[in-house]
C-alpha cells in the first residue's frame, strides 16, 4: 500500500463527506446513529469473533493483562457502545443553533450559529469500544471522522467500522463519513497530522507519550490531553467531616483516571486533627502515602516524599501529603506543581472559596467537592470525546459543543455601509 | 544582543507577569487604560519626534508612499489611539464572568468561568497604532502582551511602549504585562514563535506573506486571518433596487480592505436587468469590469474574467462577474472559490435566504446586507484584534471574548462521586 496516496485519499473522501454531513439535518444525523446501533446489534457475533483474533494474536504477542482487557469485547461492552449512540440521539444537536443574535446601531441584525469544525481525525489506543463513541459523537457534531485505532486491535476496529458503514447507508449518508484506517502502518499516522487541508482537528486519546509524539509532529490543530496532577486543599475553616469524605474520594474512587488526587495539601493548625482520621482510612484501602516532614511529625510511620513526588501522576494507590501554613502556601504549590487539570478547596470560609474559584488556572476548579466530578458525563455534556489540559478553542470535558465553531450570521434588509 | 537569550527573558517575564494581571480586578485594569492613555497625552512631541526618525529613515530607505503613509503619526491618530483605550475602559471585562452554572443529579453544580488565554504575542507591520490598541485590548482581557511591530516603526513604537509602561507603573502594574521588543532582529520573531511554554496565542496582522511565514514556523496556535475573497450573490427574487445599493456598497465603500466584496454572482433570469444599471455605477465610480462570457453578453464593452480572477483578492477598484443558473450554481461558486471570510446573498426568497445561511461555511454570513459590515465595532464587539479565517477557537472579528478561555467551576458541599 502507498500509504501517503491512501492517506490523500482518506483526506479528501472525508473534506467532501463533511460539506454533505454539514448540510443533513438533525433528523438524518439521529436515523443514520440509529441504523449504527442496529448494525452493532445484528453483527454481535461478527464483532466477538473479530475481537478473538484480536486478542489470541494479543496473547502471542505478550501484551500485559491490563492491555488485553482494555483490548477486550463482551457482551456488556458491545450493549455499552449501542446505549452510548442510543443516548447521542436524544441529545441536543448543537449544529445551526443561533445565539447572541442582536439589532445593531446600524439597523442590521449580527448573531453567531454553531456549525461542525469539519473533518476530526482521532488517534486513539486499545479500546475498541473508541471506534463507535468517537464515530458517534462526531456524526451528531456533523463532522466528518478519520479514525485510527491502536494496531492490536485492528480487527475489532474493522468489524466495528463495517457496522458503522452499513448503518450510515441505511441512512443515505456517504459511508465516508466516518473512515477508520485499514492499515496500522504508522506512516498512516504521520501524513494524518500533515493534511491541514484535509484535517480541522487532531483528538489524541491516551498515554502522555503517545500525546506528545502527536504533538510535536502535527501541522493541524490538537485538542490534547496531558497529565492529571489534581489537588485537594483542607483549609483550615474546612468542615472536617465533609473534608475527610472528599478527600478520601478523590484518591479511593478510582486510581488510574486522570481526575484523582495525586497530592493533598492540608493548612497546619488542622492537620493534626484531620490527617490522623483520614491516614487511617488510606492506609485501610491500601493506599500509600508519602509526607514532607511536617507531615511526618503527625503521621510518623509514612514515608518521606521528594520534589518528584509533587510532580507525578501516580495513576495508582499512592498520594503525596504536604502541610501549608495557610491559602497562600497551597495557592504557591498548585501554581507551581498542578498540571492545570482540577483543583478542589475546603472551606466553609467564603472569601477564600472565593479567591481559589478566581486564582486557581486549572480546566475545573472545585469547591468542597471530589475532583472525581471532572467529567463529561458528570458535568451533563451527555458524552465526552476527551478532556482537554489546553486553553485554546476547548478547555475541561469535550463534548459535542468542542466540536464545533460559531459562525456570524448578519441579517439586514438591502442595508449598507455609510 | 543575544537574542535566544533576550527572547527568553521576555518569555517569562510575560508568563510572571500574565498571572499577577490575571488575578487584577476590573478597576485596576481600567486605571491602567486611563493612565497609559494620559501618557499618551502628555508625551504627545515626543511620539511625533519619534516617528519622524521613522519617517525619515523610511523616506531615506525608499519607502512606498502608501507604506509610509500607514507609517506617519499625526494629532489625529495619536488621539485615536488615545479614544481607543478610553472606549476599551466602557467595555465590559470578560473575565470572571460564569455562565451556564446549573445543578447536576449528583448534587454538584457546574458552570464555566471566563479566563485570560495567558500570554499573547503579537506580530504586525507598520502601523504604530497597534501597538497601543492591541497592548490595550490585552490588557482589558487579562492578557500579558508581547508586542513585535515593523522595524520600520521602531521608534515610533518603543516610544509608544514607553507610555505603555509608565501608565501601568501608575496603575501599580508590572511594566511587564506589555513588552514590545525592542530589537529589529527577524530572529527575535523566530524566537517568539518557539516559546509554548510561555506564549499561548501568536496573532499575525499583516499580509498574507507575513501571515504563511509565521504559520509555517510557530509551534504555538495561531489566530490567522488570511484573504478576504468575498461574494455577493443577486438572486433572481432580489429587490432590485437593494441589490444594487448593496452590490455597489459592497465593492466601493472601500477597496482595500477585506470585508470587500471581490465577486459579483447574478442570477442569470435577472441578469440583463439588473447589471446594466449597476454596472454603469460602477464605471462612473471607476471599478474596472471583468466578467464570464454570459456577463459580456449582457456588458459587452467589458474585460473578460479568467479562472485566475475567480480566485483573486485585488484590494482593488476590479470586480469579477459572474451570471450563474440558479442559488444551487451560485453555492457551487462559493464553496469552490471563496476564502472563507464572508458572502452575501440578496434575496425576498425565504426559504433560499434560509439555505444560504446554513449552506454558506464563512466566518460571516449575511442576507439582504453589503459584506462591508464584517467588523468588529459593526458587530459590537466594541473593539477588534483581528479578523479571524481559522475555524478553531476563534472565527470572524475577534475581540475580547477572542482573547478568553473558559475553565469550568464546580461547587458543592462535600460532594463525593458514587
Amino acid at each position: 500500500m502507498n500509504i501517503p496516496e491512501y492517506m490523500l485519499r482518506i483526506g479528501k473522501q472525508a473534506r467532501s463527506a463533511a460539506k454533505v454531513l454539514a448540510r443533513s439535518h438533525t433528523g438524518i444525523k439521529n436515523y443514520a446513529l440509529e441504523a449504527i446501533a442496529q448494525q452493532l446489534e445484528q453483527q454481535h457475533d461478527q464483532l466477538l469473533t473479530a475481537n478473538a483474533k484480536d486478542l489470541e494474536a494479543g496473547k502471542a504477542k505478550g501484551l500485559e493483562p491490563a492491555l488485553l482487557d482494555r483490548l477486550a469485547l463482551n457482551d456488556s461492552r458491545i450493549a455499552n457502545m449501542i446505549d452510548g449512540l442510543k443516548q447521542m440521539i436524544i441529545l441536543a444537536d448543537p449544529i445551526g443553533e443561533i445565539t447572541d443574535l442582536n439589532y445593531r446601531p446600524s439597523g442590521i441584525q449580527v448573531g453567531k450559529m454553531r456549525v461542525p469544525l469539519g473533518v476530526v481525525g482521532i488517534i486513539y489506543e486499545s479500546r475498541p469500544n473508541v471506534t463507535a463513541d468517537a464515530a458517534g459523537l462526531c456524526l451528531k457534531s456533523g463532522n466528518a471522522t478519520i479514525l485510527r485505532g491502536g494496531s492490536e486491535a485492528i480487527n475489532s476496529n474493522q468489524a466495528i467500522a463495517r457496522c458503522i458503514y452499513a448503518g450510515l447507508k441505511v441512512a443515505e449518508l456517504p459511508s465516508t463519513v466516518v473512515q477508520v484506517i485499514e492499515t496500522t502502518d504508522r506512516a498512516a499516522v504521520y501524513e494524518l497530522l500533515q493534511m491541514p487541508k484535509y484535517v480541522d482537528v487532531i483528538i489524541p486519546r491516551g498515554g502522555k507519550g503517545l500525546i506528545e509524539r502527536i504533538s510535536k509532529e502535527a501541522r493541524i490543530p490538537i485538542i490534547k490531553h496531558l497529565d492529571g496532577i489534581c489537588h485537594v486543599y483542607i483549609d483550615d475553616e474546612a468542615n472536617f467531616s465533609k473534608a475527610i469524605d472528599v478527600a478520601y474520594n478523590a484518591k479511593t474512587q478510582r486510581y488510574g483516571t486522570c481526575n484523582t488526587m495525586e497530592t493533598l495539601l492540608v493548612a497546619q493548625s488542622i492537620a493534626a486533627q484531620v490527617l490522623p482520621p483520614l491516614a487511617n482510612k488510606y492506609i485501610e484501602a491500601g493506599v500509600e502515602l508519602r509526607g514532607c516532614t511536617a507531615t511526618r511529625e503527625v503521621l510518623p510511620n509514612i514515608k518521606a516524599a521528594t520534589n518528584e513526588d509533587w510532580e507525578t501522576e501516580y495513576l495508582a494507590a499512592i498520594l503525596s501529603i504536604r502541610i501549608v501554613a495557610d491559602l497562600d502556601e497551597a495557592l504557591d504549590h498548585i501554581h507551581q506543581y498542578s498540571s492545570q487539570h482540577t483543583d478542589s478547596i475546603i472551606t466553609e470560609n467564603w472569601s477564600r472559596a472565593r479567591r481559589f474559584l478566581a486564582e486557581v488556572d486549572s480546566s475545573s476548579v472545585m469547591v468542597n467537592t471530589s475532583t472525581r466530578f471532572a467529567d463529561g458525563f458528570e458535568y451533563g455534556l451527555g458524552a465526552e470525546i476527551g478532556i482537554s489540559t489546553d486553553k485554546f478553542h476547548a478547555r475541561g470535558p469535550v463534548g459535542l459543543e468542542g466540536l464545533t465553531s460559531q459562525k456570524y450570521v448578519v441579517l439586514g434588509d438591502g442595508h449598507i455601509r455609510k
